[in-house]
């Protein structure tokens, strides 16, 4: 079931690097946040109380498989879970490599920038790499 | 196991609404917030996958029979539930009821604030009804 005018309805949200029929894993385009992945329901759902057990057992063990290969990959020194929604209230985690000198450490990446940075072609290379890192842990 | 100099090792972390050998559930003290709850695993563990499966599944399950309790009691128009500590990193929990007229909504929390708000004595109360909530839930 879908939403009419849900963007993650109407659109993958993101170049997507891995799914199945519960839900898909897109690389969200944010220059400060290499790494960055985003799980998403693919079935319209605005909690995850809403999800019965097995759909949110599903989910949360592609949550945490994304999380090993992001950790296996970036090297991160912290990582950062959430869903929120309040924005676009279906079903997402965000999954967010963290570095202690990232554009927000140690805010949140939602709060006010606490310095500026430069790109780091080194993590945007290891980036690259996740999708080969998903595949090896969830499979085709 | 604890942490020498981490918080959430050697403090609740707030006032324990419910608690078993895995985790506490907390009242987080935000006059903004009436009803943010924060599960706060009891061993020291900096990230959701260095917890076992069995580990990780207990403590999912409490993050949401909390998420369950604060939708029926506070009737948010939608919940956060975020793991991040860059701060503390202690695997914690925060689970937020979100209200369209709350100080920051549509942003996350940690984000600047949208607008002022006056305190809602309405949902004080309410929260007041979520250490019930929990024990009806979770049992002791």
């Amino acid at each position: 079931m879908s939403a009419p005018s849900c963007e993650f309805c109407g659109s993958p949200g993101g170049p997507v690097l891995w799914q199945n029929d519960l839900c898909r894993v897109v690389r969200v385009d944010e220059p400060d946040y290499p790494g960055f992945l985003r799980v998403i329901l693919k079935r319209h759902a605005r909690e995850m109380t809403d999800l019965d057990e097995s759909e949110r057992a599903g989910l949360m063990a592609v949550v945490w498989a994304v999380e090993s290969a992001v950790r296996e990959v970036m090297e991160p020194d912290k990582m950062n879970v959430a869903s929120l929604g309040n924005m676009t209230p279906h079903v997402h985690w965000h999954v967010i490599p963290r570095f202690g000198d990232d554009r927000h450490f140690p805010s949140p990446i939602w709060a006010t920038p606490r310095r500026e940075r430069a790109p780091s072609p080194e993590r945007e290379a290891r980036a690259q790499r996740l999708a080969g890192a998903l595949l090896d842990r969830l499979g085709r």
